[in-house]
């Protein structure tokens, strides 16, 4: 089927700033609480979201064949489990709907008022039930500078990095979508020389700027996913705010990876935005410095040419961008983390999400972490208000921004924006 | 409310084995699905399984406040997240009704053939939807002997160990009942002074021996559980073969864990024994070798003394037992891992599953690996049959059994039982 949900000619009736991440060219899926506490799958054109269940009860998906309720649950996971036929077929139909060449909804002004809404009468709900969460280690730049910060610049990448996509679990229940604030965590940490460890709230705390992207259900237990299959099982991305406690995670890692440094919270954009819909800014990526294993070699352009920035906003003052980076940095690619993933038949599902790993970009102010941009504290950020970032201070809120633009068409994927409040009171 | 299941004097009018693990009062929870091809919620006690949801609509629980459809659910995570005073409730009352003394049921034929079901009537699944998923490494003796063997037989343990019960997230898309076969999984693994890695299936498959307890909702997002009310929040506990590939997991772990070496299959028995049941089995645990952070302080005994055995049966030959552990050995209890994982407000959920890490105590033959009774290959393992064993061989299954028995009752988990199959063919 083809994407005609992509022409870039189309224009909507629904009003849609110039530089706005959702023309009618994106249609990004989301879950979100209406008016009327009604919970809904829905979309968004422009500043105006759109109730995709109602849209359902009116009759305009005729012909597609979904289930009834299919929009009206608190997640997307079972239209995601629909596989991308449907995702197209539906995409398709909202644009058309949208169009502003198609009057029948433009002009029913009470089923307007069913199905549409402005955002702030909408509150963004946790787009998926996320079943596993991976979390991947795939820029060079990124690996190379924590490498060279905590081992040895002169073999700043482990033996394995340019041989696996390196992953690792993550923790699902804590991912929570943009708005949601964090409380600095507590932990143990260890001063530099000592015996013991203290506890105490985190004296580190870090973002990491990632994209994430959702699976649908792609395989059984021991059935691994081709590399030139995988994109049929990626839904769409998001942008993934990896929040990290330094002091924790250097103490606790060893030797089995990171834990209470992430699991406290995981921030994600609450709109994902289509693979069909980025299908315009393929790149190719960058070229492999080893010679990969066969179930890793893959054809044609599989990286996508995201621009990134990421902002703090200290508590009275303005925000100011400390980060710009590209998606297409990654050295390892979305198809060939899926073809490693499931190489040894481990099965994915609907709702799965995998994080990229921090993005980096080769220029200093291309480093997608804290860690990196102040390089482990040692070089302060100046910021407008006077004061200084070594790390993330307590009520500053972290915002990351994504978008793709080419010939005049811009698609882009909102914010993911997260407030780090103190911590809480301790009892130990 | 007490737990009157638990009562040692009573015996019940279903047959029970003098040395069976599913006593009257143990009353252990799963999931089957029926001769009738019917999923539902069930117990067992000695070789009968108990349909709990035509119980429920035959009036059985009456009085203790259930929804009608709870025990007619394909998991038991609805029934887990009603809490500890539902759970007992249910448990006293499936005691009370086959009770010897009990005439109801005993004397209905028509209800008891709604009701019981030989065990070769039924097929055990999966008994909870585990949302997420984490694996301890809390056995200090497992902890030395891979730090012995790895890294310094001086200095065993990373100095982290003995102050955290180190854990690290783990995918649950791979978890599977007893009796599901697993194929050997293809992987990347580097030879000894090799400068690239090939790929094809691991040559070094292995069990780890351990238990896994399941909770119920524990705590929001920035809430940690404090230690002594840990144990409100568990629900029981399953015997649990964590397969992992040595070899694969050599090359891929650092820096951040074990990945596809773990997530290729791990199984758990499907009867989850309450924690309400092996109450008698209380004992003390280890005493700390290093002061603990107060978090991490307890009152009370918090271990349990739980029989483990690990067999392994060749294709076709005799069973022979190749590890004798128990529960009790873990450094860090139950409580502690509970405590420790929630300290920075990581959410808990109904399902969640923890596994304890390898469980090897102190004597060579209880070991709860290959990796450890072979000490890597180093010192074969003899069989029966005259064959050898390093690692796990295609074809062989792996038994796993566990039980607690003190003044004549004995509770058991029955066994968690996977016969390893050769590698599917791969293209790569």
């Amino acid at each position: 089927m083809p994407v005609f949900a992509n022409n870039p000619d189309r224009t909507s009736w629904l009003h849609v700033d110039k530089h706005s991440d959702f023309p009618i060219q994106n249609i990004p899926f989301g879950v979100f609480l209406t008016r009327d506490d009604i919970i809904t799958i829905g979309t968004r054109i422009g500043d105006t979201a759109i109730d995709l269940g109602a849209l359902h009860q009116l009759g305009y998906f005729e012909g597609i064949p979904l289930t009834d309720d299919i929009f009206l649950q608190d997640t997307l996971n079972d239209f995601i489990a629909d596989g991308r036929q449907t995702w197209r077929a539906v995409r398709n139909r909202i644009a058309d709907i949208f169009d502003d060449n198609n009057p029948i909804l433009k002009n029913n002004k009470s089923h307007k008022e069913a199905v549409l809404f402005r955002l702030d009468e909408i509150e963004m709900q946790l787009p998926v039930q996320i079943g596993d969460y991976t979390d991947f280690y795939s820029s060079k730049e990124h690996a190379t500078n924590v490498g060279t910060m905590f081992r040895d610049p002169d073999n700043a990448l482990l033996p394995n990095w340019l041989h696996i996509p390196v992953g690792y679990h993550g923790r699902s229940s804590s991912i929570i979508p943009s708005g949601i604030p964090v409380h600095r965590p507590h932990g143990q940490t260890i001063a530099s020389g000592a015996e013991n460890p203290n506890f105490g709230p985190s004296k580190l705390v870090d973002f990491e700027l990632e994209m994430a992207f959702i699976t649908t259900d792609a395989n059984d237990l021991g059935e691994p996913i081709p590399v030139d299959e995988a994109e049929e099982y990626i839904f769409g991305l998001v942008l993934f705010n990896d929040w990290s406690a330094r002091d924790i995670q250097k103490w606790e890692y060893v030797p089995l990876g990171p834990f209470l440094a992430k699991n406290f919270a995981s921030s994600i954009s609450p709109w994902i935005v289509t693979l069909d819909a980025l299908e315009p800014f393929r790149v190719a990526g960058p070229k492999p410095l080893k010679k990969q294993l066969p179930y890793l070699q893959y054809e044609g352009d599989k990286s996508f040419d995201i621009n990134l920035e990421v902002g703090i906003k200290p508590e009275n003052a303005k925000e100011q961008i400390v980060c710009r980076s590209n998606f297409k940095y990654m050295y390892w690619n979305m198809s060939q983390q899926l073809a490693h993933h499931t190489v040894n038949g481990c099965p994915i599902n609907s709702g799965d999400m995998m994080g990229s790993g921090t993005i980096s970009g080769p220029t200093e102010d291309s480093y997608g972490s804290m860690l990196e941009l102040s390089w482990r504290g040692e070089k302060p950020l100046k910021m407008k208000d006077g004061s200084e970032r070594k790390f993330i201070n307590d009520n500053d809120t972290v915002i990351m921004r994504g978008y793709c633009e080419k010939d005049g068409t811009r698609i882009g994927f909102g914010e993911v924006s997260t407030k780090l409040l103190p911590p809480l009171k301790s009892k130990s």
